[in-house]
């Protein structure tokens, strides 16, 4: 026992000095690992670059998240994670311009925030859906539980066997807890073929396939893609459009995120940090 | 008697010979009219046009709609309307671009309708807004009975007595019918200045404003302005938005509009017709 032990302190003592000695884990390094392993070239023009903080900073921990909101900064913060990597952005506009917004008092809050616990956030965004199978749509189907549904043919499909829409939706605002989703169609629909735009949808065209009775998205213009489906519903199509919210139409994609990273990374934590659901309905006040 | 059948047999002929000889109303005439009583000059570059139709076409009646959606031109041909004049886009983008959908079957079910029925389609969004006071804001103080809120300093402001958010959030919902509206904010807020920035809102501007507890908008991208006001709160903001969905936001502005038509075109029935809440709720289903 007493050799054990302090061959024990011994081991412990060289442990803490090779930790010492390893140089620390920089934000610049743990882009460069998932940039080595995202399976994708990394692109000239793209969104996913460091939004705040010095890419020098050793990192004691990794927070994944959909959208680096103040409260997520700030629960980061606190369980000492000071690098986040976001899906969405930080300050407000999809090239987080931060310029406009200088003399914002919002925005200097978040900054001030950011500066005082030198912590980095990084935006992962781009080549997250590039990654094959896309990060995000692994994340959705494991959390909506239809890995069973998946299309062989089609990752981002899904089959049912005939479920009404009005169950349908009941199902995925259980399953993925949201306060205020919003559906267009005949809550009678009969579901067979579903697939999953996840965040925001610029084109009518997803929807528009006529081998499709669903189209689940985050969000999309009211006088765009909204409209459009109203009117397909109104032209005698037997289709509908779910709109999750942007935060829960992407949030389970970035817990996939942070799974995948400890693939990787095994000398800091990393956890997945949830963004709220920003909204709540006039009907059930959040508490 | 006799007589007085009579004259009243003549006068009824001299009408109806009278309204034989009179030139029709086309709808090129009911758009001067607006152009001369909208009491802002004509501008240049803006997307009230006709979107569908000859101007040519003798106008049997008006149907001011916030959306000409293919259900709300439905109920206008129903009811012996020919001219739709729309606050928002008929074809799916703010400029109503066709080209892109010309081979899209919703696109050619509407514009079938449109034509077969001899339909002229008018966008009244950018001068009706410059109308002073601004058309849609009007409509939406007499619908929400905010005549006694309004500020005199700033008619899109209103003053309200320290009621609860949650309240004043229950109040709009069941004075506009709306079905999915969302709030961010404590609920237990206590409201005092009020602003409506109807429509979509683009700019994080009207809601930074330091003396405003409440922004009412219809819509925004939840990237933007949604990420914003959340963050807002997070910083202690005492702020609450209030998402109302964009056709509830300016629905009554376009019900305002039909009133002021009538107050220069006599000739034909002007009629305000709802364009529907798109969505509902999975907690409550359409029926």
């Amino acid at each position: 026992m007493q050799t054990t032990r302090r061959n024990f302190a011994l081991a412990a003592a060289a442990a803490v000095a090779a930790a010492q000695d390893k140089p620390a884990l920089t934000a610049t390094a743990v882009i460069e690992r998932i940039r080595a392993n995202v399976g994708v070239p990394w692109r000239d023009q793209t969104v996913d670059t460091i939004k705040s903080g010095n890419p020098a900073t050793p990192v004691k921990g990794i927070a994944t998240t959909m959208m680096a909101t103040l409260d997520v900064v700030q629960r980061a913060a606190a369980a000492g994670r000071n690098m986040v990597i976001t899906h969405e952005p930080t300050f407000y506009s999809h090239e987080d311009r931060t310029e406009p917004i200088a003399d914002d008092p919002v925005y200097q809050f978040k900054q001030s925030f950011l500066d005082s616990h030198q912590m980095v956030v990084f935006r992962f965004h781009d080549h997250w859906h590039a990654h094959r199978p896309d990060g995000i749509a692994t994340g959705m189907v494991q959390a909506l539980g239809w890995e069973k549904n998946a299309d062989p043919q089609n990752a981002r499909q899904f089959l049912f066997d005939g479920i009404t829409l009005a169950n349908l939706a009941r199902q995925i605002e259980d399953k993925l807890k949201i306060r205020t989703m919003r559906v267009i169609g005949d809550p009678a629909l009969r579901v067979r073929t579903v697939a999953g735009n996840w965040g925001y949808s610029s084109s009518l065209r997803p929807f528009a396939r006529p081998d499709l009775d669903v189209l689940i998205i985050g969000e999309a213009r009211e006088w765009e893609l909204v409209e459009y489906a109203a009117d397909a519903v109104s032209a005698g199509k037997k289709k509908a459009l779910i709109v999750l919210g942007h935060i829960p139409s992407e949030q389970a994609g970035m817990a996939h995120c942070a799974s995948w990273l400890k693939g990787f990374i095994s000398e800091v934590p990393v956890e997945f940090i949830a963004a709220s659901e920003p909204f709540w309905s006039p009907r059930a006040p959040a508490a």
